[in-house]
């Protein structure tokens, strides 16, 4: 049993999701999302993020982080906003001593949809169908579990590589 | 007697800066620069911005914390790298209950050279000037020293303002 911490970041949501990988069975455990105060300057809000979050960890005891890397934002302002919302979230993770994977977006879409290109409503779609959830999780936390599942397939790819598995085996001729 | 602490971060290196403001006299206390691990990937380097200020905190009791404000990044990749290592550092101000104040780089500038438009060198020189260093500090350390006499001045004028010393006082005729 491994509990995976998702998260995606963002300066004005943050949305996270815990996914318990239990062999090759995959059992929703919670998500949601971290609303940061819109009025508030950005030490509050990146309080709230971070406190949110090691709040979280504390109460589910995730093993493993897990969060989208970013390449490419659309101007340095957003982008240093992002930043900071990224960096008050992979501190959360270092101070409870969790490992912290970081997926490129393109990864994550490609691993939960099967395609790089796939839309948010894919995307949320997916994680419903993969976690077997009732309803639709709302984007910031679908972005979130994707991130996880995502993790959660690359690990075990790399298991699998390691035992063989992962190999194509040809017949001798 | 009021300590801050002044912080200039970023992705290679991180300065940080305390002063003691006593009254009308300005006394160094410490300062430097934090290194951050070239080698590691991002979580544990943000780890270490959070770590390196969190102790100094705990070891300098400083009151309040004054950061930089970015503005204008060059590209969205720097800004990214910077808000990472920024979020960090004010997640560490802020978990340790520091009110933490951002001041713009021109402000900061402006403050302790008199034009806005100041060189890294001359900010180096008035800092080692002000407060009366034997040396010339280091230049991230200089700027984290920077941004706390900014901080210093600013909380000054607004106390002078609110005791109406700031206002010229014309004669009535």
């Amino acid at each position: 049993m491994t509990l995976i911490l998702g998260v995606d970041p963002g300066s004005r949501r943050t949305g996270f999701g815990i996914i318990n990988a239990a062999g090759n069975r995959l059992e929703y455990v919670t998500s949601g999302t971290i609303h940061l105060p819109a009025n508030e300057s950005l030490p509050p809000r990146l309080k709230v993020i971070f406190d949110s979050l090691t709040e979280i960890i504390r109460t589910h005891c995730p093993q493993e982080m897990a969060i989208e890397q970013v390449f490419l934002a659309k101007s340095p302002s957003s982008a240093l906003k992002l930043g900071q919302a990224r960096g008050a979230a992979i501190v959360a993770g270092v101070t409870q001593n969790l490992p912290v994977s970081e997926y490129e977006a393109k990864k994550v879409k490609q691993s939960v949809v099967g395609t790089g290109a796939a839309s948010k409503a894919q995307v949320q779609h997916m994680v419903k169908t993969l976690l077997n959830l009732p309803g639709i999780p709302a984007e910031d936390a679908a972005d979130a579990l994707a991130v996880a599942l995502c993790h959660i397939h690359t690990q075990k790819s790399l298991i699998n590589l390691a035992s063989g598995q992962g190999f194509r085996r040809g017949r001798l001729k």
